[in-house]
């Protein structure tokens, strides 16, 4: 249902990772199809994300508690700053797909997520377009204990 | 002929500074339009380039006496390392533009290609197409002093 193609050219700090996400459409149970998810875990490390294809939104979360929606079609560029979790969702029919460029030492935290009973907002289908719902589980985000 | 916009949403090591460049189509003496080009005053840090319309060409050297030069049309991506002094050229018709993408600490050299007398290869008009000569002024790159 998701997959990432990516190429990782330089692991040094001037290196950047770059790649292709796509993501099926479809709902599961009422939540449009989403990627897992991630906060970068060198925190502060941001990304950018251009649509490439399909219709979707990005869900945009900081660990303080603002939480924003940013829909995303092609040829439009997301910035996903330092310290925000951020998830894409496909609230189209078709394949959605973007590409994204980020720092080659970031690494990934894909478990902050999971930690706090998933993102505090969720994207749902309504009627024929999509609409934010606050997830009741949401309990906060915790960082990640870095060795 | 040739201007750039870009963000900078963010100052430190994490950040990305995001825009598009674009140059007018168009030939000076044998060669065609180009950006100044440059290398990162960090030179390790690399960066990304998409293209967005038109059909362009990126010339990469690096210090060493490598010189490459790859086609660019919309939607193909560029990943271009650090150490590779870096240049767009339009050899279309319309206007070329990119997307670029790279760290927000990586600082520009713009004076290194003047310093060696130009880069390696240059980029022709040759009957309907371009072709690749090389520059018979060029001396080598030589890297700027940092304080």
């Amino acid at each position: 249902m998701y997959w990432v193609e990516s190429s990782r050219t330089e692991d040094g700090p001037g290196g950047l990772i770059t790649g292709i996400s796509v993501l099926e459409p479809g709902v599961v149970g009422a939540e449009y199809a989403m990627t897992r998810g991630h906060l970068h875990a060198v925190a502060d490390r941001s990304e950018l994300y251009v649509g490439l294809s399909g219709t979707g939104v990005m869900i945009l979360e900081t660990v303080d508690g603002d939480s924003q929606v940013v829909p995303v079609s092609p040829g439009q560029a997301v910035y996903v700053p330092g310290y925000w979790v951020h998830r894409s969702v496909n609230v189209g029919t078709d394949r959605f797909s973007t590409l994204f460029c980020y720092a080659a030492d970031a690494g990934q935290d894909y478990s902050i997520i999971e930690r706090a009973g998933g993102m505090r907002s969720l994207v749902v289908a309504d009627g024929d377009g999509w609409a934010v719902r606050t997830n009741p589980d949401h309990r906060g985000y915790r960082l990640e204990e870095r060795p």
